[in-house]
């Protein structure tokens, strides 16, 4: 019998299994409150900081959950991927502390702080023209030179169970929730987090939050079909692709809603953050608290879970300053 | 029989029931860690994160302390202080909670967020010239005026017993430390700090750290004599004051050392804490981190307790931008 997409994806062990899995390796971060922003933004609000995580990002607990159950032959050859930065940088380094190589795959675009990370981690890089066709191809000639595993960025189900890792430890810590919020590029996050969250606190909901400039996600739910991500337009640069088909299934099962925002309120949100919470937070990681900030009444319940998905911000280029 | 200085300032059981005291209403901030920092810098380091403290700085736990300590006919006369900026807002928040009012003296040249965070918490300002005379003149005339009562930022045994509660926290949670690093400015933060862990932690030492431009407190230790502030030239806005006779008779008696800094290693050192440990700190905070990068052979042991003093920063002029 074929498998469903939706059961090819990772389920409620999968997501205990990888936590078990990555538990020597990525940090169990904080969880912060704020009473200045819970004020302001009028919600009790839960911050799951995984701008603390290892490589300053999420993206760190899928890459070490997937090289973790790999064979010893597999580390042999080493590993590839494509990404815009922190999902690389993530692999780059899961794939050094497991004794093996990684390749990646960087549109030119990508911010110079996320670069230098994946150089620092010893990987190989190789820069394209920043479009999903051209990040595809020139992986497909990196994988077939070179026979590497392919560790896609999102859309496997290794990657999902291990970013489901970060709401079940902010479930399990804070115990009840009314929603739990997370930004949306490739859906890896929110599917994990839609899993771990329909399953283990099933009276909550979960909303993903995207730019008003790269609203895929949300018009893939609303007309029932993966939109591509064309020419986004948004300073949020962790949330440029498209959805997977993998991750398109989940998040159309058991996602409750998503919420769109404007450029001004992930800036205006990214500052509130930074000055009044004293953590740097990447503009990626602002957008569900600018879901706060500008949609309030679209979010339900009082008790919110956030995870704040990144940390890595060029301090050269910040938004606020012109 | 008179007391000496030393007798008259905060003791171990100060410190103590100031812990108690303001438990209801300071942060019980985290301690967080840094593996990247770790590295970096040679040593297992334990941030004591006071940037995330109520007003975003340490200062809250010495004002709080005080103001909670008046009697119901002191609150109704209010408070009144001369402070650069922290001190100021700490108080004006205290005061504030504990329904009574309070008058600050600021001096012009204070930073524009720290001026807005006093005028947000409904503190009357009065701003005078930059300098220690016009500072204590003005706030004279303030108190004659309006009969308030005066709470000095540091020199005043309330204030330190408040400042000390921080270190308390610290050797509480991580229980074995090497050393433990303040920055100096007028020397609240050093004493209470001083006498908490001489007391309870006898084997650790106490570092004072101060800026290479702002080293009265080194001069001060070194001639046995207080050294006046003169045109201090530092980033750190937040270590330009002298010592008072409180703070130096226990910093003569308690600290084990000081350890000044260039101001080139506080820009490196706020910049690295941002990068890599995703925190928002002033550049005063960053100074005993400076410490550890620029002067690592004068900080003896490999366990080091750091208390990140703040975290109010002008977003518009961070110090790497020109």
């Amino acid at each position: 019998m074929v498998k469903t997409m939706a059961e090819l994806c990772a389920q409620l062990d999968d997501i205990r299994i990888a936590a078990e899995r990555i538990s020597k390796c990525a940090n169990k971060t904080p969880i912060l409150r704020c009473s200045a922003l819970d004020q302001i933004l009028g919600a009790e609000i839960y911050f799951k900081c995984e701008n603390f995580q290892k490589v300053g990002a999420f993206k760190f607990r899928g890459a070490c959950n997937a090289i973790m159950g790999l064979s010893e032959g597999e580390l042999k050859r080493g590993v590839a991927t494509h990404s815009s930065g922190n999902h690389a940088a993530a692999l780059a380094l899961a794939a050094k502390l497991a004794g093996s190589t990684a390749h990646i795959v960087m549109p030119n675009n990508s911010p110079g702080v996320k670069k230098a990370a994946v150089q620092n981690y010893g990987a190989t890089i190789t820069f394209c023209e920043p479009t999903l066709e051209a990040r595809e191809s020139t992986l497909a000639g990196v994988l077939e030179e070179e026979g590497r595993v392919m560790i896609h960025p999102y859309n496997d189900p290794r990657i999902i169970a291990g970013q489901g890792t970060a709401a079940l430890e902010l479930i399990e810590k804070v115990k009840e929730v009314d929603v739990v919020m997370v930004p949306i590029g490739g859906g890896g996050l929110l599917s994990g987090t839609s899993i771990i969250v329909s399953e283990s606190l099933p009276s909550a909901e979960v909303i993903g939050v995207e730019p008003d400039g790269a609203d895929d996600a949300f018009r893939s739910l609303e007309t029932g079909k993966i939109q591509p991500s064309i020419n986004p337009q948004t300073i949020a640069d962790g949330l440029l692709t498209s959805l997977g088909d993998l991750t398109f299934a989940v998040i159309q099962n058991r996602c409750s809603s998503i919420v769109t925002v404007s450029e001004e309120a992930i800036v205006e949100a990214m500052r509130m953050v930074w000055e009044r919470m004293k953590i740097v937070i990447e503009p990626s990681a602002a957008v569900p608290v600018a879901a706060l900030l500008e949609k309030r009444s679209e979010i339900p319940g009082n008790r919110v879970g956030i995870i704040i998905s990144g940390g890595n911000v060029d301090l050269e280029r910040l938004p606020w300053l012109k």
